[in-house]
């Protein structure tokens, strides 16, 4: 059965901003319902680093991501399968999306080769050779049992040059295609990659292509990548400006591997409905702290004295139980309570500034609240 | 105010074993009852490592230990006191029992001079020089705020010859006297060191010299330190057998540095109502786990697809949760959640231990459940 044929994935936009394209949604997966605009927090090798699913399940995030890539090599799809599925091996009960296995292979693995089967490389951990193709990839992530399936895209740098650039598209549409027929398990959907780098023209003609797919099944969302990998700020925002909005406002907008709370905000703002990034938990990991007030580095030793939270307008487990000068001195120990600490607060940062967006849009008071988190970003280091 | 006008810390025997020494008690500190035999978690530098607060209260030990040392370094015990003590900088409520910093200072520090006043050595973090006396050390421990203070002892090796340790028990005699006289806060209690190495006779004699001090102003507690340091275990238990009966049966007793469940046991038996030790979480961070079936080595690779948990008699939240196949990938991916899990499991398993014996002592059947607990360690490994 494909996972075309399932009722889930129906995307209800529940409010809109004016005319904005910014918009909170709800989709159904088989690990429950998924409210829009909403940050996933990344779980590369089958867990959130240092953080337990009770810890998650705190933070509440409305989905999480498993790496194709890392999952495949280690433990193993096949093993990952016969124990039950991801969801039960890391004992995470909500909603499950895997990437392509794409980005890992074109920016980790050595001795890449690249035909139009597929990408031989060389594994990471043990320099063993593997083969990912669109149906390899899928294969994992029917083995894993995520709830969103991506179809695996060719990842070209953001330096590439135009023609190649056009020719890489046409291959990872090709992909498409063949993604499109694999079968999946009956409650997984699958999403689109959009590519075209910079190029608004290119990212139009990928999408017509996409579009065309989909009139005979379905895709259940679409996803824009290629973006946060290099390239101007000001060139992702002028690609986001224009062409989030293009996509089908039918169903669920992802915006891969951005996280900054300014990129978050601003892709909310030009209709982007889901989010993921490494970035709030590496940089917590790091002491790079995210709150209301902007960035706070934990390590500087003006926060050795300080009996406040990380951010006094946060309530997580992190902000309501511990000071600043106790972060500070777990940072200065190497003790790794310090990274989990900082990771739940963190990620809640994140998960609650798509969850807060969402209820503004909900009230209709979305542009206030945008303004009003700018407004805090750009105060003096908290 | 001396702590010895506190009416905290009446030690109440609530059960023995027969004509054993074996004992369960109860005794009461400014942060809640200690209920004995009691295994406590070793937080070194404020935090029991990668657990948060609310995993160790899903644990449930008893009380847990500080490092003066490590905490006298950093932060710098007079920032732990103008933050509000230790409790409130880590986040827990229950008891603290601080140890006095000499076995560190003996093992960790380098260029050590003694002196009859204290101890000079340097600071294993900056190599700054540094100073430990029996005044200075009860001074971090007030600072700290801690339950159960521990006077500053010599820890000679278990090597050293007999003429030698008698001098530096003698000494370790004048530190007790000048501790005794330390004015501590009215929450806090003090606990005298026994030395003697494996000399039965020289333990006797170091203890009278305690009790001599003891029938002035009356010490809360006695524990017996320079064990587990390295000589044969037949030696050790030899000393325990004998020895532990003989400390004031109206006070808990308390064994350092020891905490293997085959100690643990051997300990209760004889009369120790304390232990501590880090192999538990040390262990437990490299993939050695404690179970009722004995031990196991998580990394082996006959675990890697096994859908079963650590310890199916265990009902801690790593067992609760997470089959060996998911932890036997975390530790080999080097996942800090897998330290975490780990951790969470070892030390449910050593309190979970030292409470069930408690329980076996009230309900007059202990001889019985150490046999049992023994026959399952005997078992092939799990």
């Amino acid at each position: 059965m494909s996972a075309s044929s399932t009722p889930n994935f129906t995307f209800r936009k529940a409010a809109a901003s004016g005319e904005s394209p910014a918009r909170a949604g709800q989709f159904r997966t088989g690990h429950g319902d998924v409210s829009t605009p909403a940050f996933m927090p990344v779980g590369t090798q089958g867990t959130v680093k240092g953080i337990t699913p009770a810890q998650l399940q705190e933070i509440a995030p409305q989905v999480i991501l498993g790496n194709t890539y890392h999952l495949g090599l280690r433990p193993g799809d096949g093993l990952v399968a016969r124990l039950g599925g991801l969801h039960r091996l890391m004992g995470w009960e909500g909603p499950i999306l895997t990437d392509s296995g794409g980005f890992q292979v074109f920016s980790m693995a050595s001795l890449r080769k690249m035909t139009e089967d597929g990408v031989t490389f060389q594994s990471h951990i043990d320099g063993s050779p593997q083969f990912l193709s669109p149906e390899r990839s899928l294969e994992i992530q029917r083995n894993l049992g995520s709830d969103i399936c991506m179809a695996l895209d060719e990842c070209p740098p953001g330096s590439l040059e135009r023609t190649k650039l056009e020719l890489s598209m046409a291959r990872t549409t090709r992909w498409l295609a063949r993604s499109r027929a694999v079968a999946l398990q009956p409650h997984q959907g699958l999403f689109a990659i959009n590519q075209g780098g910079t190029h608004l023209d290119l990212r139009r003609r990928h999408l017509a292509e996409a579009l065309e797919l989909d009139a005979k099944t379905p895709f259940q969302g679409f996803a824009v990548g290629g973006l946060s990998v290099g390239e101007p700020k000001a060139d992702m925002n002028a690609v986001l400006a224009e062409f989030v909005r293009e996509l089908p406002a039918d169903r669920p907008r992802y915006l891969m591997g951005v996280g900054t709370p300014e990129d978050l905000l601003f892709g909310i703002e030009h209709g982007v409905d889901l989010f993921d990034c490494v970035l709030p938990s590496r940089e917590a990991r790091h002491g790079r702290i995210l709150t209301s007030r902007g960035r706070l580095n934990l390590k500087n030793a003006r926060h050795r004295e300080v009996d406040l939270p990380l951010d006094p307008e946060c309530g997580c487990y992190t902000c309501r139980t511990f000071s600043r000068a106790y972060l500070h001195h777990l940072l200065r120990c190497g003790e790794l309570l310090g990274f989990t600490l900082n990771t739940i607060h963190n990620l809640s940062y994140t998960v609650g500034l798509t969850r807060a967006a969402r209820q503004a849009l909900l009230e209709n008071r979305f542009p206030a609240f945008a303004q009003f988190a700018r407004a805090g970003w750009l105060t003096e280091e908290p």
